[in-house]
């Protein structure tokens, strides 16, 4: 049997929710304020979930020491204090819900894993408020 | 792959574990300080997950101001500082452990979320207390 | 300058607010849901501050197992699992607030830790539910 | 002796810390990457304290239900989903930090819950992030 | 369908971690801080989940006052206050990473669970801090 | 009036509670399974507030990321997986109580801020546990 090992992080961003190929009456209708053409913002916290068999050697499935540096190199200097429709290239043509930054998040982290080794697993969850969150890969 | 989506919401109510097919002594043997016949109570936490697709006009897998309003509704409007086996028809037959108002929950919120897309599965989480927690359908 | 040490506790209770002095439509008025007939509950979340001098032997201002035991014998077992309104004799005349609630307890504990000294000063603050609190005496 | 009665609110909003008599340069030395022209944003909580006596028909220092309802039409609905440095006239001359953000706060609420009673203190905690919040008046 | 039922609990211990056919060196190089010769210390918290059908006369998947009592005698009395490298004779030759500790607990728990019933299942969750923890068996 | 502003910060840590001029026995007899010869441990949380009056020009008491810096170089670094009783030298004369622990903390902290500017005032506090606290210098 495999152990899950997971692993908290967090970064601030502003955000906006809006579809270009809407209205504006259309983009108010579907996503509320969350649309305010000023953005508005969060405290993004981040689950980075690993599985895998763990190493007789080291009694570990992945360095946390290594899985904390890869979060903070590729995920929260990337998106920590930014506009994520501005500054980053990605959500210029993807709306930024939870969703979506979820998804990215988990193709950045899976590829910087799968050099560690292909065998490992991941999973994000993604906390945009402490009420609201979303897991990718899905959880049922 | 599929994105699962969850909400956190809450409600106060009074409950009391009594079996009517049992003596006084019995459910006082198998319940104990929950079987006061006076009652006492909790703040219910309730997670709401729901997976699906994520949909590509508005990258959601679902509306998370329709599914708050569902729970608001539905849930809490229903339940809160409520008297479970009082006030809630379907708790006077049914013992209201964690288990069977997790399920309660479930059913309501199943059915709702059914009028939106057949395809949408739900799980919830509900906390009696900070450290008792029941999860339906199952984790594992 | 004196060292405060808080210990935090917990009991589940139900309770109605209900003044019998007024017309069940007053009640309605000013206690809302909150004055349902068939009660209603919380996970009560407690703190208690004892502030003092630090013992020069013991490096305590006072011994947490002891402020620990005290806290279950008075209050947790007094009040856990209980209907305020109908088990707590000292609310059948007085309306279990909040504000009620804490001063109730700060009485029993200010008694009980006068008897270890005189000198030691206590503050308790009370959680009704995660987004609702009191304190006494006040912090301002 | 008085009772201190707290409730927890939240917001979303973007900011931008920025001098307008300062260079750009000076901006980042003193503000780093809180100074991104493109904004970012936080879950902002927050915690509204009232001091009073207890009215001795209600128990009650001040009705929640009333709280409740001017912190969200004062506050929440005023600043949540919003830009602060472009949505709210206050910070377009005033710099958003968080000792600035909750000393506005103050003078909203402290207007407000003089006309329930003058004698009634109060104080504001705001949390910009889960390690990072502020307090005021001062509580040391 | 089953029902998931879960319950926190904690411990606090010492620990180290170190190969003993490695050089000081290489232990320093692979575990870091966490090699202090000296130990160092966590507050470990501990979900235990339990899955199952649910019993029609109690409406329950197991008694928590059973599971409780469980936990706190297989699990907290053992391992609460306790060097687990010099005071638990598993860990003398078994690193006491996250991982070893959370399929060290799961097997005590697994045996002392089956004797109430072969067919519930069990998951561990153990917090080694708030932001890093570790689930036997695995999540995904 | 002026502001508090509050950072928390975190180390884990090894102690054992032993007055070397009592017997086994009475070590024992006081301190219980915090006497533990050969240590136990915990995950410190700590919360540092700094009282000032707000500059005009940066609407900041004490520029965060300087006290983030402060805490982290003379606090984290030096307590941060260490044996208090064996790794720092002020603990082999003084017991590591958290009231002392506390103190500790304060006096160095205290220094440095003041070098800032003489006019902050700061207060301490220190979870032991998510249950047991101490703050410094005293709340009431």
């Amino acid at each position: 049997m495999q152990v899950t090992v997971s692993r908290k992080a967090h970064f601030n961003a502003a955000h906006r929710l809006f579809n270009k190929n809407w209205s504006d009456a259309k983009n108010n209708e579907i996503f509320g304020l969350c649309s305010n053409p000023n953005y508005h913002g969060h405290n993004y916290e981040l689950i980075v979930s690993v599985t895998g068999n763990v190493n007789h050697e080291t009694g570990m499935v992945i360095d946390l020491k290594i899985l904390k540096e890869i979060i903070y190199q590729k995920i929260e200097l990337h998106l920590d204090h930014k506009n994520l429709n501005l500054d980053i290239p990605y959500f210029k043509t993807i709306i930024p819900t939870a969703e979506h930054i979820v998804k990215y998040i988990y193709e950045i982290l899976k590829s910087e894993i799968s050099e560690i080794s292909e065998k490992l697993k991941i999973q994000i969850t993604l906390y945009e408020t402490p009420r609201n969150f979303v897991t990718y890969p899905a959880t049922i």
